[in-house]
């Protein structure tokens, strides 16, 4: 008799997991039941800024495959269908049917937990007001786009300054809108160092973004109509008649606990290395709803990424489908931008390094995107964090513009390798005019990191 | 008493010695003496197709330090004087002054052989012909621009598709000339596979660019005045106002063969990991008049890149200051482009892969250069070579368009640390969708890659 696959979360992790153990495995051999609360799957929630900000065209194009496309490769999604209770004993989920509240229950022999995160919402005074708006769904996405095309909108405060608030700033000034971006911390993108956030700051502001920094929003003020009309903080009162909410996500894992299932630190699905939840040999987790590992600090962490999810659900489709992956972790990759400045950052920030008992010196290079007479050379800023005495690479940031985001790619496969600085340096990296210095940028960053290991270990030795 | 090193060649690798030493050793402790028969240092040779191009200015522009800028570093930089004989037991350099002819002897306690590579020039009639030109030095670079400039030219014949013919092409493109050019092999780019090569040839078919390949250029015929008029194959002549030889160098180590010091199969000088000459304590050598290992073949072989020869400067330099530095060799990495089209490589080729005795499975995959939906998403095409069994990452190759050629760095970092390809799938790289697909283009090819092993590995336990 077939087994039955069941995945609740038509999205990245959960269709990717599903797609590849079709692949694998023949229906008549495997069932497989995808449950999705939603209309839609397999979308890409990442695009959702530039649809915002008229870049793409939305939502369809951000559907990599629909429903209907699944079902013709024979996975059974059954969308508008909430998962809402997990036996684990009797192996089966109990769902509810959106539009007529019928529940029922449905047996599994592997269970696939692909729930997701949602947007932070701080409970806070009105935050329930209209203009006030996530961006973590499509359904967000079309309720900021029908907000915008319905409400003539001048001023828009987006509270909140890491990879969404940045991204979502730059789509409202896209559209034309005068933005204030607040934010909590003393700057803006704290998944980069204050010194390397600055370089942020002052970009934004270049752009006619108002960033405010060490400010918290503490209540939403609301019109007579229920709407939004301003964001205050300790110190002032900032006039919004859209709101955005860049907070950050939490997983989405209360189905998960009240099945009794193990929850890390930050409140994410705890697996193997094969993605099987922690001592649940038949239920596996992947996506923005569980922890990873951080090959660098060697602790779990969250990090709510749709190529994580597609890996993830990779691993979980192949084991499922009877071959062997695994998902090894992450090095705490991250890439964006806000209009023409691109931000990166792997590895370990210093705050990051100090929380994980490591040691370190830095420093920061500035260099150019292509050899200095080529043009459009364009300046970018490159910070390398690495370990006392070993000079093993903790991390890299970079600020820059055009061709600076995605070097950031040679410092996590130098990480995920725990190659050394002094070994980073030797790296045979592409080099012709157009493309890059003599030296690429992040190799004068390992240069100049390599002399400050050495330097260390020399002030050292003398004291 | 202080040392002296003398240095015989004054561009990349001569100079970044010379600069590194003079930085960790003060004058007094350590005299530098630079050797260069022409009038300038410190030049990007690799520049000069920008220059020729128009694209960037020349020549002043691309010269990184001037004779003048290092001596008030402090080193003692002797232009016009080409060094004719080594003299090894009695640890001196005998130089011929350009203008006057003067010899004089100037001993050392630190040599170092900095003597570059010379573009290989057919011994064809005609070869010597007015309006053939190599591109190698600034000299040759004003040759063409003063050629091109004084001689109205419509049509130019580019002898040899490698990575300076198809700079070339581009920029005579640029300076509206009718190109054609002829390469002996199959496709061009020899540093390709040939089924990545024709993605090159049809490209640059479609930028107007005539690309003739299985042509070998068997003569240059001559007109009344002294200058070339077209280029003759076995089966065709082809017109040419000017030609230029992009046939590639070979090493400038005469000098150093009459000396004695060893030489491997390409002719370039043989050292060891800290770039001293192999079995001389007090010669040192670097850039183009090396060979270097490639980390992936266990060969050596002759790389002439400008980035090599920094890092062989930097080391040389490093270890004559009183510190330790190592080149641990290359994986085979470079990028290059035609117009538009951006082609990359590292690791080796099928033909390499063979001639290293190492057996392989090969993939081929279509991706984007961002995801699908974004704006300025560009195809592109990646090969991936992986050992068979092991499923070690051997070689990469990209054809494609903005965004494409630098994604060979994260595959130059993979070989480097020995990945396979299965490792290579997992690797954190940086996505957003401006910057890359959910699945990143080299990630896709690694998959692709696995997949293969694992057939093959499957159909060899069937046999």
């Amino acid at each position: 008799m077939a087994e039955r696959m069941v995945v609740i979360g038509g999205d990245a992790a959960g269709m990717s997991a599903a797609a590849q153990a079709r692949r694998m495995r023949p229906e008549e051999d495997l069932e497989i039941v995808a449950l999705e609360r939603g209309r839609r799957t397999s979308y890409s929630a990442c695009g959702i800024p530039y649809w915002i900000g008229g870049r793409v065209d939305g939502p369809a194009r951000l559907v990599a495959r629909s429903p209907e496309e699944h079902r013709r490769r024979g996975i059974d999604v059954r969308t508008g269908t909430e998962a809402v209770e997990i036996d684990l004993e009797r192996q089966r989920v109990r769902t509810r049917d959106a539009d007529d509240g019928t529940e029922r229950w449905t047996g599994y022999d592997h269970l696939v937990v692909a729930t997701g995160a949602s947007p932070l919402r701080p409970d806070l005074p009105g935050m329930d007001a209209g203009g006030v708006h996530g961006v973590q769904t499509l359904e967000d996405g079309e309720a900021v786009v029908r907000d915008l095309e319905s409400h003539p909108a001048r001023r828009a405060v987006v509270v909140g300054a890491g990879y969404i608030g940045v991204e979502m700033a730059e789509a409202l000034v896209g559209r034309g809108l005068q933005v204030t971006v607040l934010e909590r911390a003393e700057q803006p993108m704290s998944t980069l160092d204050p010194d390397m956030g600055v370089l942020v700051r002052d970009a934004m502001k270049g752009m006619g973004i108002d960033v405010v920094t060490g400010a918290a929003a503490r209540e939403v003020l609301v019109d007579g109509a229920g709407r939004a009309r301003a964001v205050v903080t300790d110190d002032a009162e900032y006039p919004a008649d859209v709101v955005v909410l860049g907070l950050g996500v939490r997983p989405n894992t209360g189905l998960a606990k009240a099945a009794g299932l193990p929850l890390g630190a930050s409140g994410g699905l705890l697996t193997d290395l094969a993605q099987r939840v922690r001592g649940h040999g038949d239920v596996w987790a992947g996506g923005d709803c569980v922890e990873v590992l951080n090959l660098v600090s060697g602790s779990e962490q969250h990090v709510a990424l749709g190529t994580h999810a597609n890996k993830h659900g990779r691993v979980i489709g192949t084991n499922i489908g009877g071959g062997y992956a695994t998902f090894p972790g992450v090095v705490g990759t991250a890439v964006s931008k806000v209009c023409d400045l691109e931000i990166a950052r792997t590895g370990l920030t210093e705050a990051q390094a100090r929380s994980a008992g490591l040691q370190f010196v830095t420093v920061v290079t500035e260099s150019t995107s292509r050899a200095g007479y080529y043009p459009g050379a364009q300046p970018m800023t490159v910070k390398a964090i690495a370990e006392r005495f070993t000079g093993r690479l903790l991390g890299l940031q970079i600020v820059g513009r055009e061709g600076a985001g995605k070097r950031v790619d040679i410092a996590a496969v130098a990480l995920t390798a725990r190659m050394t600085v002094e070994q980073t340096t030797a790296l045979d990296l592409g080099y012709a005019p157009p493309f890059s210095p003599v030296w690429d940028p992040v190799l004068v960053a390992a240069r100049k990191a390599a002399s400050a290991v050495a330097a260390d270990v020399r002030a050292t030795a003398r004291a």
